[in-house]
């Protein structure tokens, strides 16, 4: 538990991460799941771990894989439908412009939320990474809009015991994707309120958005679902460790959280290139433990009148106070 | 005329464009409204200008710039509510945390849809520029939201005769302003289908969004109003002359103009700092022109398939034949 | 003083900011030399201020501000030759294509290094932020690099009491400025030993630099003269307090301040538009003196031993220990 | 032949193209050598290939893979020692903490040095890619700095039959690379005669630089050896194919190149991940074309003028009749 919440970890926190450059990886993570759930009990306080389609589960696995969460206490806290890991969803899963690519993603989906259901995991994380678009006069974006939508009405009705999330991303694996902001989550599925949100702390930073502000946002539609935190120099996802560069946005999140009255996890997703997996995530763990307690030490009443006044100066004197400094 | 569109500027291309190192102005452009529309006259093809508040219109002038109008043949094509030239909205204007101002701001648009009404012009640009925040824990994002939806609502219901239009940009003034993007204005004026929406190209740009698509999506909830043409490097609103920058953006949003069914005016909202301002208002006018011409040239059903197919060599070997290069 | 170093302002922070929408400023600065001064004189600790020729010191009045100054007990730290705020300067000064406008602006320098020496004030920043280009095709690189050293030389060489500095800037007021990076000045200044260098952190950042990292290579060819401190979201200059967003990157540069013996001022150049003037500057140097005691606290071989090797979860410990969370 | 030059592009072209999703590649390239080789050939007018280090070439195979060259009448135009497949190079190379791996570093370059010298290719390009940091306080600056001359400067003493290039990155494969601008490649390698300058358009645009300023820039210094084509949208090193995104960008670079009589290769370095790899060349191939063309139309004295004029009107006009728009 954190900060009074469940906290967990993307499965490739204890993972040997590769880029495009050293694709086997810079090493130093489990190269089987049990590895990598050994590295992740290392890391006192987490609660669950999320797995991502074809990388970690799949048809022959899954039950096994519970097997292993269940030996070490650990929970599935989000299953990750594989729509971008393989060469067949290069050009989009769901909002493909072909057709059978497009139902392949559906049919994807609603195989990953009846492993959610029989697994216990509440939620699923839909993200189309790979819908979009690299170049100019390559997508129709009214068309896209309507596969997309379409198609995520179809999966939410799927399943009534696992909801539907969507995650956004502004770019990569494409230089563009469609679902790109928090508001346009909130845009493509308004009116279908089975399908909610996951806001990545990463792809908002990059994606120019204010994080508290996104997810105010989502929170007042009631598409708050889930969190994803890591950190990123604004121009890529970097998926660095919390507490990297975006401290006062941090603690503002952190704010908005508990005032908005979010329930849900505090998942990391990180990449820990180079990094020992144990220690990166055990100091994600400590900086968020930090923003939360220097919301409580500050106190919520006070923090909403430097807010409500709207005077820098007099935000700039709380945050360095929050910050012990 | 442009491109079958009337084809308007905003008034301060022919202005001298001050920044905030040189207050004074570049030089090069008008002085009085006599001067700046002269030079506008020396612009073939140019229907009409964009008239902003307290910069160039005010209770005092009003009919007689309409009168410097008539005398010259050119329509007023938009008027926009000075909500962001003086020092009193600094903090905001229909967003500001400061009720007094709030209802100031609302008081403001309301007066300019009257001017619009009596000048037939049937379009106001509500620009919230000011509206946003600096630093963070300097804003309530869910009370602003609900501000500025409210003020909208009210004064779109003012006066039936003059369509109210919100534009977005990313930042500046503010480091961060609330409306930031299509999908925003889209969920924002949800509902209110009297408030339409206004389209910057630069400002799409620097929102690091991909213009066409962004058009497309206004386009599809029936809020592709008006749009503001210029260019930049993405960073910043540079309001640079068209055709500097991003032509294939240019030539792709050209195509979804037409796709479309756009009706609008075309027209600049450039700052041409240090250029002859006749000259660069021409300039612009040139390359639109030349966009359209390209999409023409190749044809709407050409570039329908190569969309459709998606494949971006065959999308690349199209732009260069339609840049006949 | 400020953590053992004089400390001071650039006079702007004390007036009324305007961008270019708002022309007549935000308010709340002095109108006069005396008014800014005595506002100045509210920052405790306060040893000085930077002046700007024309906006604030001109040949008439150049003896009246050295007896403001001197009646309030405070030091000129600074000279800026005016080589931006009028419109002859719009093209360039020192590398404008215009030979005349290039010894106009040498002759501004050189007046203003009198200027400096009559006033006990061993340096001036010749920041030349107008000469870049904007489009394309606008600028002959090679000529401009040569005028630009020429100028250089030839200044560095007219008075000996007074050190010549240049300020780098990535852009604006030009879409592109030639001298636009650390490397840059110590490249274009090569062999000129009695030219020396600027960091003004904001620009740092705003050019995709690690400011420390800039701060260390400016220091090792013995030209970190000098520094102004702001802070910003990085794709803009946005002149904002000390502590809006990089906490841990000044965290790291007060350490290389230390580490490479910086001796000269910490000098604030913000523009708080928006914000009472007095706190604002105060605010900047309580963050600077919190982020000295930071490094002080955890000690400069502790620092030292982190850095050399090199695990970026021992320095994310380490940040989160020296800000106390 | 292109426009007067070798034309020549990296071997991943004509591989299947991997990202950190998508390990396994997308698909559509060569899986050998020969594959690979032979699709290369399809590309009219391609004089030869560039090959990496460990990736594409090796002790085992050096010899070899020369006989497939020469078998098919392509140029070995670059080799590029392997500094960043590898997880050994994770924490840098030339510039790495460790001093084994430093010396790991160079005596891996040395060696390649020898192969070229073998196989006639005059140059090697030393790309650091993983010399840098990721977070503050993780890399000496100063002693990184350091490191890294000496290293360039053994090396290049190493054989005088080979030219050591160096290649900048502003980030990517670290979040920060050490040698990461143009005039950075210059300043770290002033007064090493022996070390040259390889200039990637695409690390050039991600760098914030104009890139047409960097090619001249390294030409002044006698340092523009070896270029690298393709584009992206400036945030990242998206390797796309050329004539996506920076049409005037790269017409500019064309003249410049045209004036300080560049007479090196020009070589495509794309990642074409979801595209046809020989279509993706051709592509690239016909733009480059184009540019040169239009450069040669409006010719070398016109385009001079326009510059030393600097107006930015009339480079517009230019670039639109370059464009035959």
């Amino acid at each position: 538990m954190l900060a009074g919440h469940y906290f967990g970890a993307c499965l490739p926190t204890f993972a040997s991460c590769a880029d495009r450059y050293c694709l086997g990886g810079y090493g130093g993570g489990g190269k089987t799941m049990e590895e990598m759930l050994d590295l992740a009990k290392q890391v006192e306080g987490l609660d669950g771990l999320e797995l991502v389609g074809n990388w970690h589960v799949n048809d022959q696995n899954v039950h096994q894989v519970a097997g292993l969460f269940k030996a070490r206490g650990l929970k599935i806290c989000m299953l990750v439908p594989d729509l971008w890991t393989q060469a067949k969803w290069g050009r989009g899963s769901i909002a493909a412009p072909d057709q059978a690519t497009r139902r392949a993603g559906i049919a994807e989906i609603k195989k990953v939320m009846d492993w959610a259901a029989e697994l216990g995991c509440p939620v699923i994380d839909v993200w189309p990474g790979q819908d979009g678009f690299d170049y100019c006069f390559q997508a129709d974006y009214l068309e896209a809009d309507k596969w997309m939508r379409d198609a995520l009405a179809d999966c939410a009705a799927h399943n009534p015991k696992v909801r539907v999330l969507v995650e956004y991303k502004l770019k990569e694996p494409r230089t563009h994707c469609f679902v790109n902001s928090a508001a346009r989550v909130l845009l493509l599925t308004a009116g279908l309120k089975e399908v909610g949100g996951l806001l990545d702390v990463g792809h908002s930073l990059a994606a120019g958005e204010n994080v508290a502000e996104a997810a105010a946002l989502l929170a007042k539609y009631g598409k708050l679902d889930y969190l994803h935190f890591n950190d990123n120099y604004r121009s890529w996802d970097d998926d660095m460790m919390v507490g990297a560069v975006h401290l006062v946005e941090y603690l503002e999140l952190a704010y908005w959280l508990r005032r908005v009255d979010y329930k849900g996890w505090l998942t990391l997703d990180i990449f820990p290139y180079r990094e020992k997996k144990v220690e990166a995530a055990r100091e994600c763990r400590d900086w968020l433990a930090g923003f939360f307690k220097a919301v409580d030490r500050v106190g919520m009443e006070t923090i909403a009148g430097v807010i409500a006044r709207g005077d820098a100066t007099e935000a700039s004197a709380m945050v360095r106070k929050a910050l012990n400094m």
